[in-house]
C-alpha cells in the first residue's frame, strides 16, 4: 500500500474523544504503511455545511431562479466554485481511499459532514448523468464509514428497537458513495463507547489499528439492497 | 382542525422554487382551515447547522473533554442553550404537526435541515432515556416529510437503481421522529419536478393542497421495519 493516498474526513469537536483517537490511530497506522494521509478536520476548519449562492464565484447561470444543483454544475465546469470546495475536490481527486470518521447523529452523519457531501460532490465532478452508480465519476476509489454510536449493538440488531444498523447505512453508502462510483468497504462501528470501560475503549482502538493493517486486501461489499435488507 | 398549530421547517434557497410553492400552498391551505402556522425558513434565517460549544451559554459541565450530547442535555436542564435553539424548541413544543419541506439531497435532507435536527432535538427536550420511541417526549405530535427528488419514480421503485424510496425514509422518519415519540404521516413526494412540464408542476401543487384538506383525518403510518422493508 506504500504510495496510496488516503483522505480522512473527520467530524468531531473534541480531539480527546474516541473519534479523535480513532482518527489519530488511522493516521499513524496508514502513515506507517507508507500511505500519504490527509485529514479534513471539519469542525477545526469551521467547514460551511450550507449550500448557498456563496459557493459560486461571480455571476450566476440563471440569476432569476436559483437552482443549487445547476449552478454548482455550471460553476464547476467554468472553474468558478468557491475555494473551500475546490480544495476539498482536489483532496478527493487524489485519494485512493476516503475514510469518514464521525459519531452517529440521528441515524446519520453530523450536519457538518452532510454539508461536505452536499457541497463537495458536485455534478460534473463526482457524477454526471448517466455516469452514476457503477459508472460514477469517482470510480476506482474506495470509501469506508467509521463511526461511533450512542445505542448498543443489541438496539441496532435486526429485530432490535432501532433496527439493523445496515438499514441506516443505505443512504450514506449506496445513496452517496455508490452513486458516485466509489466502492464501499465494510463499515467500522464502535457501539456505545460511552457506556463501556476505559479498557474496552482501548480495545476498540487496537481493533481499528489491526483492521487497517490488512485493509488493502479487503474486498468491497456488494452495495445492493441484499446487503442492507436481506 | 381550527386552532391546531403547525410548524413548517423549510429548507430551500429560492422562494420561486417548487419547494417554495409547496411551502406557500401549505401555509395558505392550513391557515384557511383555521390552523395557526409558523415557518422556520432555514436559509433565510441563516440557520447554523454545526453542533458546537457555541450552543451552550456560559460554563461547560465538563470543560476538559467536550461532549456535545452531554453538554446540551445539561444546558437544556439549566436553561443555558443558545437563543436560536430555545426559539426553535418553543415552536416545536407548541406545534401539533411538524412539516419538513425540502429537496432531497443525497438520499436525505439538506445539511441545514440535518443541523436543525442535530441541534434542536436535545436530550431532555425531545427524548430522555428510557423515554424514546413510543414514549419519546414529543409524543402526541405528528410529523410529515414533504420533499422533491432529482430521480424519477421508476429509479426509486423497488428493484429500481436507487431502491425503494421508503428505504431512505427510515433514518428520518424512524431514527429521528419516531425516536422522539412523534407519529409519522405518510410522506408527500414530488418526483423529479425538474423534468416535467410546468402544467405537471402545477398539478403537484394542487395535489398537495388537496391532501392537506383532509390531512387531519389521516392515520399515522406503522413506523416499523415492515413499512419500510417489507
Amino acid at each position: 500500500p506504500a504510495g496510496r493516498k488516503v483522505l480522512i474526513v473527520y467530524a468531531h469537536q473534541e480531539p480527546k474523544s474516541l473519534n479523535g483517537s480513532l482518527k489519530r490511530v488511522a493516521v499513524e497506522e496508514l502513515s506507517k504503511q507508507g500511505c500519504s494521509v490527509t485529514v479534513s478536520d471539519l469542525y477545526a476548519m469551521q467547514f460551511e455545511p450550507r449550500a448557498t449562492r456563496n459557493d459560486i464565484v461571480g455571476c450566476l447561470h440563471n440569476s432569476e431562479e436559483f437552482d443549487y444543483g445547476v449552478e454548482t454544475w455550471e460553476a464547476y465546469k467554468r472553474g468558478a466554485l468557491s475555494n473551500d470546495l475546490i480544495e476539498e475536490q482536489k483532496k478527493v481527486q487524489e485519494a485512493d481511499l476516503l475514510i469518514f470518521q464521525f459519531p452517529l447523529y440521528w441515524f446519520s452523519m453530523p450536519a457538518i459532514m452532510k454539508g461536505w457531501m452536499d457541497r463537495v460532490l458536485v455534478q460534473g465532478f463526482a457524477h454526471e448523468f448517466p455516469n452514476c452508480y457503477d459508472s460514477g465519476l469517482l470510480k476506482n476509489k474506495l470509501a469506508l464509514f467509521s463511526f461511533t454510536t450512542g445505542g448498543s449493538r443489541e438496539m441496532y440488531a435486526k429485530g432490535g428497537i432501532s433496527g439493523d444498523i445496515r438499514y441506516l447505512l443505505w443512504p450514506m453508502q449506496h445513496g452517496i458513495m455508490h452513486f458516485c462510483g466509489v466502492k464501499v468497504l465494510a463499515p467500522h462501528i464502535c457501539f456505545a463507547p460511552e457506556y463501556v470501560s476505559e479498557e474496552k475503549r482501548k480495545e476498540m482502538l487496537v481493533a481499528w489499528a489491526q483492521r487497517l493493517k490488512t485493509l488493502w486486501k479487503e474486498e468491497p461489499i456488494n452495495c445492493s439492497p441484499e446487503w442492507y435488507f436481506k
